[in-house]
């Protein structure tokens, strides 16, 4: 039996999980100053309660920067330079912890989930875009945290929107949520359209759906880059399937499509054939991967 | 003790590895018809002479695309479809093969010969633009083979120009070195050049180390495509050290000084500080490197 938690910045989900599946799931709030106590003392209540003898390991889904372990920072909390295997070594002596940032773990937790290949990418799309790549099993980290950081791929040069890393033409200032409404204020007196003066990145793929023009070609573009990221992916990672998630992507099979569509045309021929999906899991990804990371070395 | 075999176009490297040193070498010709049955009597022959007991196994770097030992296609010697595993079991029954492409195998004997990190990539710039992927002492292979292609990276819509792949805009066509003579003739009437109406991708690297506006701009231009695209190996593969070989590299100082300058500004923060080396192994690297690949799974 092995713990999933998936700390957010207002709640802390936290999953039991066994052979890959939730078998349990709670949540608790995310308070800053005490959340590593708060999640310990309600993992004791839990193992006490249920009388459980022996766990596998805690594996954390945690929202910003992680290198082996070592939380450098996650700014929507304001938690800064924790070791984070000391600190859950005080409550939880000997028992293996292992923690990687979110994008990472939501990947994992989406190919342990399909249970279907073992190289997968996720990219997210949500108020930023992150990405989780997970090869042979297990998630790739990079040397300085930065493996899946796809959201600063500067690909969008046509543009070159300015970007909060400080860079230029990153995938995120065009295919986030609020790069889904930058591109659209952007070619607003271009296009007919339905839009009002103020709309969400939602009112942007539902106004698609009904062949707004604007609203089409702004999906069109969001879809183009999207695809150029995963066409870039094929061609350092490599894996099998990419599964698109995040808020942006319950748009569904307009963007999922329009994603295809474009990947054909910019895809190295020896990578043509991958899968591209929309994510299912959603909510549970996160705790089912921070699970899947407490994997043995046997592998 | 294990071989590492570098077949090339007209030879074939083989050397004999010990504690990732090379301790013999020798080349036999590239004969399409027996290739394998001739690397095989050698590789007896040699082990009859030395009286050798045991061998670790055989690693092989390949001019072309293998997956899981099987090789697809060798474009330059004019070989096809071949079970390596099986090929080689005819003549060492049991013992250890392991094949890549020559870049990956590459990557991993500049890797084994500076045995500082784990983590590399080595970017080869020759004829075309290739790459291989060191993550934790093994190389990355990927699933359809095309982890490092970064060559394919089309990420020159600048120029936009054709690549033999199919697509535009490839690294392939402004860094290698046709590419850099492309340039250098695309850019040809827009600055004082001493540059006469043929030449090499040498010439222009040395005309740059004599000032010449023409070949100091499209060093320029190069670096900064190069620097580009370890750019987004950062955010993707994200390793210590990118080694940069092949015949263009030889250019030296010039062009790892330029694509340093370039990588500062183009880089996520996170991973700036990462070492840009020319590679130094040069004509050892793959044979290095192929028997490198010869590693049990106790990692």
């Amino acid at each position: 039996m092995k713990f999933g938690i998936d700390v957010g910045g207002t709640t802390v989900k936290i999953g039991v999980v066994e052979a890959n599946r939730i078998i349990d799931k709670y949540e608790i709030p995310t308070i800053k100053e005490t959340l590593f106590e708060d999640i310990s003392s309600f993992l004791k209540d839990y193992i006490s309660k249920n009388s459980i003898q022996n766990i596998e390991g805690i594996g954390f889904g945690l929202p910003g920067n992680v290198v082996n372990n070592y939380i450098y920072n996650l700014p929507n909390i304001g938690i800064k330079d924790i070791d984070l295997t000391k600190e859950m070594d005080k409550h939880f002596p000997g028992v293996l912890v292992i923690a990687q940032n979110d994008a990472n773990v939501a990947a994992l937790g989406e190919m342990l989930y399909h249970n279907e290949y073992k190289n997968a990418c996720m990219i997210t799309l949500g108020t930023g875009v992150g990405c989780g790549i997970v090869l042979n099993g297990k998630v790739l980290e990079g040397v300085h945290g930065a493996a899946g950081e796809v959201g600063h791929m500067c690909i969008a040069g046509e543009y070159n929107f300015s970007c909060a890393c400080g860079l230029k033409g990153c995938l995120e200032t065009v295919a986030s949520a609020t790069g889904v409404v930058r591109l659209a204020k952007y070619h607003y007196k271009e296009y007919e359209t339905k839009l009002a003066s103020e709309f969400t990145a939602k009112d942007v793929f539902d106004l698609a759906k009904q062949k707004d023009p604007l609203c089409l070609f702004v999906v069109d573009k969001v879809a183009y880059y999207i695809a150029k990221c995963i066409s870039i992916l094929g061609i350092t990672v490599d894996v099998d399937v990419y599964y698109i998630g995040g808020g942006v992507s319950k748009a569904g099979d307009i963007l999922i499509d329009a994603i295809k569509k474009h990947y054909k045309t910019l895809a190295l021929f020896a990578v043509k054939n991958v899968k591209i999906e929309q994510a299912t899991l959603l909510n549970d990804a996160g705790m089912l991967g921070a699970a899947g990371l407490i994997i043995k070395d046997e592998q």
